[in-house]
């Protein structure tokens, strides 16, 4: 496979600095806006109703993570998510702790039906989304990459979208080719938001994706954000400095660190 | 008195990595979130009406903290007590700021009452929970441990609880007992979140609780927690540094370090 | 101009270590809270209907920031204002990206007429405040503080308000005089909730202003933030760190400090 496209995107993301729609959990905003920030994306988190709609329409990208799904945000989602399809705004689902939770599992389930550009969990999320799976332990994931593979080609296939399982290796598919990426550090998991806001950064990148298929922008991202989180890991103490320095990394990474690091492999799709 | 429990119940909490449902005030999930993390527990913040209930029935621990309580979060907080109560579910009540502020002291008072594993708090939240004290200011404590103690005393006896006042020496009594803990440092009352996060941590140490005695329990997260404060504030230069070096210390501290710094001592109840 | 009040305003902040009851966006309340604390204020966000009233009453300072404005912050905001107003407590309105989402401007433009002790934002905030200006792009500005510059005045005359533009050198105004204050870091525009702690800032040296000018207590705190800005800047490698960095700046920074370093001139308002 040649040379991904993730290190252009990155410059690319950089030139354009794209407004990135963000409703998401209580939890996360901060440092998903702040890993926005680090990589020249421009964060605004708008989950009121009413409001929600109109920033859609003009954002570059737009992120649904339903990790807290509170009545206002349920419906400013849904608003945002009608918007971007009118206008065009790629749009990304995270379906946080779906499976056991029947609010946002029926809000994530119906939203996933509305052409999502992109959809990312961990595997118990992707398997609970698509109406299988062990369930996982609130947001951690109790079933593997693997298990959840087949499940997401075909979840991609029938919703004509990107499903990205993050994981030890990430499995990224858009129900007709397989990437696999190896960026990363499973510090990652130490820190909460680790997966919340690389949801964020696909909707970074599919804003300023151009020519480039989905589901190699989707894996830029990835490849992005986990060379970060390499780079963070280097030297910190623990997940408190670690935190610390995937900023500081996502701030400094050039497109030359992406090309020279990145660890991406194509794999063939079962018949 | 011979060795606490608190190292053994680290290495269980490890182990085990319960899963500690929050219920918490907008100002400090995502250190409540990574303070969890670092010690090793599965944090999940479930704080939707429909949700809660279901959520604490399967989770080792929940902390219901009024410091923002939102007629959404009110509702969620009552339906997490009753699954909690109903699944033997351990649950631990941080009654911030109660006093003054209306809503949250009828709240915080009404689920007092429902068996918490127990209460933690600063003087004069314990004082003004328990229908007396001068009142703090906001979050502060405008009473002293010392005040708060016999108080205390009388409230854990009449609620069959623990109840831990926060302070320069921690105070914890189930009625019965007295134990008190002068692990920590000052630095963490200038982190915010400093003692909503330890909140969390009792949760914790309550899900893997065993046999232990709840007071022990009690007092092992805050032992962890202020010797990690301990270390965390050795060689930061502020309160910015340490917060971040908290969560690497919690992450690094092992259970003879606890043995080894632990500063715990029994003292005599008054007749 | 002779050296300003901001050292001695510090140090009396720092002596009476104000409440600053902050009513704020989701994405920055831990910050908020963490650079308060670290000046040596009280942090309190109380946002609840029929407590925000009441605590504004007994704060020092109120800080009321549209970012995030659900139905019960927007109620909690106008119970608060009322009471400020009652009780003579000082408060700040920071006008979040205000122009194009109808919500958040509808109630900013009523609460402006409420007789705020200051309004902070950036120019293009600013601008739409008073009904002008291209909008911003969310919550980043696309106007110039020179742009800005005269509408502030005309604004502050308007309103009998003290009006403060975010930008590379900040614009400060009464209506009858103009301050420019040129310490800070482009970092901080790097870090969410940059500008939005500031607002707070300047809630917590109202606190304590004592006979001191509305324009120079809100100058004071615009310095004393840059000069702990470009303090942490020094050695950060990135956001990240510089966010830690800027924590222990806060908390270090001394009245002398503030001395050497204010970049401070004062501008003739044009007739």
């Amino acid at each position: 496979m040649p040379a991904s496209p993730s290190g252009a995107l990155l410059d690319e993301l950089r030139a354009q600095s794209p407004l990135v729609h963000s409703i998401t959990n209580s939890v996360v905003p901060n440092f998903t806006a702040n890993v926005l920030l680090a990589i020249g994306a421009a964060p605004a988190m708008v989950d009121i109703v009413g409001e929600a709609g109109l920033f859609a329409r003009v954002a570059g990208g737009l992120l649904v993570n339903v990790g807290t799904p509170t009545p206002e945000q349920r419906e400013a989602a849904e608003e945002a998510v009608e918007s971007a399809l009118d206008a065009g705004t790629p749009w990304v689902l995270d379906p946080v702790a779906v499976g056991a939770l029947p609010i946002r599992t029926e809000l994530a389930k119906r939203l996933a039906e509305k052409q999502p550009y992109a959809i990312r969990g961990n595997a118990s999320e992707v398997l609970a989304l698509a109406g299988e799976g062990a369930g996982g332990k609130g947001v951690d994931s109790a079933d593997t990459t693997e298990a959840a593979g087949p499940v997401a080609v075909e979840l991609a296939r029938r919703l004509g979208t990107v499903v990205a399982v993050s994981g030890p290796e990430d499995f990224i598919t858009d129900g007709q080719r397989i990437l696999r990426v190896a960026n990363g550090d499973a510090m990652l998991t130490r820190v909460t938001g680790g997966g919340c806001a690389l949801g964020s950064l696909v909707a970074g990148f599919a804003a300023v994706r151009g020519e480039v298929p989905p589901i190699e922008a989707v894996a830029a991202a990835h490849i992005v954000y986990g060379i970060a989180a390499e780079r963070a890991a280097t030297g910190a103490a623990g997940p408190g400095t670690f935190a610390a320095r995937l900023i500081d990394a996502l701030y400094e990474v050039s497109s030359a660190d992406v090309a020279a690091s990145e660890r991406l492999r194509e794999e063939a799709v079962a018949a």
